[in-house]
């Protein structure tokens, strides 16, 4: 299988995310012309790197790179300013230069960190992604975004850094457990629910399977969502104005990470699930879009199997007023008002810069009340 | 007086440098149109701020803008991780969005720092520049280099980022003690040697009178500055040409201070001073130059009153050895390679990228015997 291959155009930072079925086997021939001199560190998720390291270190050593590797904690834990510190620490340590590259293999948690750690090293050095999740794939590894947790909230410390290469090995996912596979189809819904109708019923008749790991279909999903991502960042890098339809469901997410904690208790992916439902209902009430259109939602997330209402989050949430405070913290609340993207229908999802806090609060109080 | 003002031209990234008598007094009128609401978080260097807080709080808050204020820790020692941690959830706590305002009130300790947390909170908002030393005011809080120090070497760690308006009061010089006078002539000097020998020649006439503070001289003197540095900067943001030829003296002063601890016992301009007059000597030494430049590069710092030779930095100095490994391990290094900036002549200086690591040796060698 021919890797496909997409651009995004952003100028002299303009670099090619590449799809196909064992990339890291052969990525030496991608990489390798990159390099100005033979080595290459690598930044890894433990679980990912014991065993995709060897296919990646067998194809780059043998072209005669040499390899430095270092693994991360695991899971969101991991996107701390300490972990941060050991990492840059560790690429000085090891005498990476302004030229050199970095590469993060594994999910969005590595993705995020070792790309910033790229992005503050030397004032800047190149990276690589080498995403080993659905999540990663479809969205964390395109577009620059890097960055680690604050107290105050998810991803509140950061840079804007784009990789120079993304190998998207679609082989990875076979590994990938169902828990995690369907946080990440969430963000694979979420470009189809906010700009692309046809794809969206395209995921509709073919959820089946792409659970079931067909290769020619996660290529083509994995190939839309990043055109669809590659588009938006290309006119709109910084998140001035059309990318905030990428946080389709995350306003709604973000406070639910926070609520729990930022732990296994729910995965990134799992929250934009529930988000992305909560959009489409609240989008609903404020009178944006028809019930048809939140039910429609609502159903393809719990044919897919993946979470869809509060009700499945376990343990205790806190009391609405206190996710009104998570979503004033977000990055993206300007002058305290909150901002979601909202639907008009299915693949035609808008920004809505000032919403009420009382409907928003009524709405949270009507969802936590269901559970 | 009228302020002087200077604009670096940096596309979207473009800003003015406003140089003038009793701007802080009269800030407000600068900054309050920038600001999207009318309130302003401040880092301010602990010593600054109990003189030059008052009048930048009076005009700003008669103009009915909220300010608040984190000192940071004194001096070099400032720049550290857990400070930048320390600053960026300061911020966070104080709930700054990202089209909100820092502000950075003192030398080029406080706007490295300052400006670094700005880069990297909520993936970066804008800043402003507050300079109060010499060295801040021409070369510091222009251009946008921003960081903290590693175990491993100075400003290894931070961002590119520009700020939105330079504001430099020469008032705040007037109360400057004459050893951080001196060390901010060093960068003074420095721009006269790199690449503008009328301005040296102008120096050379006109250093008394600078030394005791006249402020018509001061402006001069730091516009001219200024714009040398906003025409390398426009040329050459990130430092791939051009730029380099700012670091003159610096690789040598990056070593020194490397090699004193980053302390008072020798500060970033007096090792730029002593690394001015190296750079001279070394490029006497390897037949760029001959030795009217050196002797006239070294007996200008001497006038000055600033530091000129390794003599005079107090207590043990390592090896030649250990120098080199600090050379190789500066930010600029490339596979391992020693690169210098060089003269040709006065106000004629060249990036030199691969010099001899013996000849480096030898001459640091014998300047260290000499001592």
């Amino acid at each position: 299988m021919v890797p496909e291959s997409i651009r995004v155009e952003l100028g002299e930072r303009s670099y090619d995310i590449l799809i196909g079925n064992g990339l890291l086997a052969s990525s030496a021939s991608y990489i390798c012309p990159m390099l100005p001199r033979p080595r290459l560190a690598i930044i890894a998720d433990p679980e990912v790197s014991s065993v995709y390291l060897s296919p990646l270190s067998e194809s780059l050593e043998s072209a005669g790179i040499k390899l430095e590797v270092y693994e991360t904690i695991q899971g969101e834990a991991a996107k701390t300013w300490s972990e941060l510190e050991r990492i840059v620490e560790w690429l000085l340590s090891i005498e990476t230069e302004r030229g050199d590259f970095v590469a993060a293999l594994g999910g969005g948690v590595v993705g995020d960190l070792a790309g910033f750690a790229a992005a503050v090293l030397r004032r800047g050095v190149r990276f690589i992604q080498l995403p080993t999740t659905l999540l990663a794939q479809v969205d964390s590894s395109v577009g620059g975004k890097t960055g680690i947790n604050s107290v105050a909230g998810k991803n509140l410390i950061g840079a804007f850094h784009q990789p120079s290469l993304v190998l998207a090995d679609i082989s990875t996912l076979s590994t990938l457990d169902e828990r995690n596979f369907l946080a990440g189809y969430a963000e694979v819904a979420k470009y189809g629910l906010l700009g692309d109708r046809n794809f969206f019923g395209w995921l509709e008749r073919r959820v089946d399977s792409l659970k079931s790991g067909m290769p020619a279909d996660l290529a083509t999903a994995i190939r839309r969502c990043c055109e669809l991502k590659a588009a938006i960042v290309a006119e709109d890098e910084t998140e001035r104005g059309k990318r905030m339809l990428l946080n389709l469901g995350h306003t709604f997410a973000h406070a639910l990470e926070a609520a729990t904690g930022y732990s296994d208790r729910l995965l990134h992916g799992e929250a934009v699930s529930i988000g992305c439902v909560l959009a489409a209902e609240f989008s609903c009430q404020l009178g944006y879009c028809g019930p048809d259109v939140s039910s429609r939602v609502r159903r393809h997330f719990r044919d897919a199997g993946a979470m869809n209402s509060l009700a499945e989050i376990s343990g205790q949430l806190p009391p609405a007023e206190k996710f009104l405070d998570f979503m004033r913290q977000d990055k993206k609340s300007c002058a305290g008002r909150l901002r979601f993207v909202l639907f008009r229908g299915v693949g035609d999802a808008f920004v809505a810069h000032d919403v009420s806090s009382n409907a928003t609060l009524n709405f949270l109080k009507g969802k936590l009340g269901e559970r």
